[in-house]
């Protein structure tokens, strides 16, 4: 309903769950700057309590003890509005679908919930007419979620390239300024807090997945889950793809994608080498950037820190001040559109160029045997180049040719047939360095 | 009110002032697609007509003849929602009032106006509890009104600096490349269709200077005008000072800046050096960006195309898209919060380093007494550089030094004291190339 102006709330209550990093950076600006948000929100915002796992637990940051519990559920019934910044599915997702049940916003930070139940959550916040709101589970701070959804409403968006973890763009980076292996860049990575002890998430790249599964399922008006995102981590980059790519302009990242193909929309994450002038080149470290291709607006880049707890914390609250507004406004709050029902689809009809190196005996024939399995195939080749190579470890003794291909934009599926049949042929050795390339054609 | 979902109209009707590029843009959009925006919006769009000067004057792009009018208050009277899209003060001013008092939501791309009565505007808006949007007026496509607005809502913003006018990045990025001078670059930019013939609003910097009285009103929730901004234009930009630049390290950059400051905020738009490791500095052409300083988000940068027909009619499709789902849901809408009343300040509290370059007779003691002028005034030196000059035309057969400068992080009247000491100086012939650097001290 709305809110007559004499019968607005004059204040709103705040249910935080997770007091971690993050957690704690967004209770300490709610508890210093009541005032300031009061006249941004039009009510004074109380933070009534904060559910924890354990009350006497130690915290690196201090906060009040009479406002810790455990008991979520009451402070969820008690609270005008929830933060959830637990992570994981459960309990988050039973506490989320009691808060929205019952009408009240929800602000989340859990990229993990959101890429697996988003399409549930959603349901229940549109049934009951309120909001549900992310921004801090994809790509940090940087304000990527609003305008897709607001900003971009009225435009065809055609594809969202993203570098969205940090700790692999600080890995990569590493490697590429330095020549470091991808061992040493992550333990480089590890030793200073850029990487956790058991960096699988993000080096497999299932952190990035999920994020590309929220965001294209926004861009595209459509549901994703994570199983929907084709995933390749960078522990398979060696040293020598990153100097290959570097000589020829290029530098590796790894870029969550969400495209739209002839089938569907192709959700992946994958190592790719990019033109060094492409305005995603220079994102550096442990920052995060988005980039997106649109009819109309044709390309737009949003960059910032891809994580850390005041950047994050300030996408947190941003979506709390914008629900809370609407709390005091009355009225229904507005969700995303999701309407179009464009199926995920697998990687086979992605055109993107590719990169591949081959070692084969230094003979007459060799590149026409070469370049006819890729004609066969329908492959085009963009650029070939042919250097003699002695003493390699894998053939010693041998005159040896290394040719290294980049192919016009091909189908997947008809790059990985090309790809076996050149591998089948005799005069190829090694096929090694095989790496996708965004490029203009 | 709310409308309950089976009140809620099928309809939404909407009025278009204004057929130039950007409107006939926006009409092809909602005459293309209006399936797929109903589905985005909740009811169909309909365009019920187009307001013109003169419905039989010749137009680039076709508009079907019975949607024109010249009767834009009918008009009005009769739709949902009206698009702005003429330009001007008056009638512009009058008819969006008469919209906004009836409730009805309005979305302008109209600077000029914006940044002269955007006060007034929104306080009708707020009073009939509609909402006035306007994110094509700044940075063409790129979303950063609402980014400012929503995202941001429960940051402290620091500083916004963007480069905000297309004509005089393309002007500058040609002169940095090439070695072009102004007028050189600016005749080449005008044969490009990049420059007006009269480039006036253009490079004299009015036209950003707009957009920064927009956005720094929405950063720091302060009403201000153009009449606030601070601004000093790109004509007197030299080759030499573009190659000094360079040399040091930095490019040139006409910077549209709204900074808080101890007295209020400061806006300002001026041609600054920043370091080419800066990610403004890799903004090339007639691209836009805008790069936010926060307290929590830390640093953020919106990219994007500044100008042209599709990418502005995407950010307004997206404001209308936006604006007709409230009209669907019901429930007032919300605009920016204005609570702060930050007085604009002048530019005399601003903090930045310049760089300056001096001629002086090649003679012991004159950088002691230069040195001497800066420590009196209490301007700190960071570098300082000295170059044996010979057959300057200004000082023919003199043995001459040319000293360059650049000063740590100063307050902007300390170094106008400064300068005038320098220039007063017997042992200084010249004092050129004085430009504002902004880096990290």
């Amino acid at each position: 309903m709305t809110h007559a102006p004499d019968t607005r709330p004059d204040v709103v209550r705040i249910a935080l769950l997770g007091a971690g990093n993050v957690g704690a950076e967004v209770a300490r600006v709610l508890l210093e700057q009541p005032e300031e948000l009061a006249r941004r929100i039009g009510a004074r915002p109380e933070l009534i309590g904060i559910a924890v796992r354990d009350t006497s637990a130690q915290r690196t940051v201090e906060l009040p003890q009479q406002l810790l519990t455990t008991d979520a559920e009451s402070l969820i019934d008690a609270a005008d509005a929830v933060v959830e910044l637990t992570g994981g599915i459960e309990p988050a997702r039973t506490r989320i679908l009691r808060a929205l049940n019952a009408g009240k916003p929800v602000v989340s930070g859990n990229k993990a919930l959101l890429a697996r139940h988003g399409q549930e959550l959603h349901e229940a916040a549109e049934a009951s007419g309120t909001t549900l709101n992310y921004e801090a589970a994809v790509a940090g701070a940087i304000p990527i979620v609003r305008p897709v959804l607001e900003s971009l409403s009225g435009d065809r968006i055609r594809r969202v390239l993203g570098i969205m973890n940090g700790t692999t763009n600080y890995i990569l980076d590493q490697m590429d300024t330095t020549g470091a292996s991808f061992d040493d860049a992550l333990a480089e990575a590890q030793r200073l807090g850029f990487a956790e002890a058991d960096p699988t998430a993000d080096v497999e790249g299932h952190d990035a997945a999920a994020k590309v599964a929220i965001l294209g399922g926004l861009a595209f008006h459509s549901w994703y889950t994570i199983d929907d995102v084709y995933c390749r981590g960078i522990r398979g980059i060696t040293a020598e793809d990153v100097e290959a790519a570097r000589s020829a302009g290029f530098v590796i990242k790894l870029l969550g994608v969400a495209e739209r193909v002839s089938s569907g929309v192709n959700l992946r994450v994958v190592p790719t080498m990019i033109p060094r002038t492409h305005p995603l080149a220079s994102v550096h470290g442990g920052y995060n950037a988005v980039f997106v291709e649109a009819d109309g607006a044709e390309e737009l880049m949003f960059y910032g820190p891809g994580a850390g707890g005041g950047p994050t914390a300030s996408a947190v609250l941003g979506d709390l001040v914008s629900a809370l507004r609407r709390v005091v406004a009355g009225g229904p709050g507005i969700g995303p559109v999701v309407h179009a029902g464009l199926p995920a689809t697998g990687v086979d009809d992605v055109q993107t160029s590719f990169s591949l190196t081959l070692l084969c005996p230094d003979q007459t024939g060799v590149l026409a045997a070469v370049a006819g399995v890729f004609a066969e195939h329908g492959v085009s080749v963009s650029t070939m180049r042919q250097d003699d190579v002695r003493d390699d470890p894998r053939r010693p003794g041998e005159d040896l040719a290394e040719i290294r291909i980049v192919t016009h934009r091909a189908r997947n599926a008809d790059l990985v047939r090309t790809v076996e049949a050149v591998r089948g042929l005799d005069v190829v050795y090694d096929l090694s360095g095989l790496i996708r390339v965004e490029a203009d054609d």
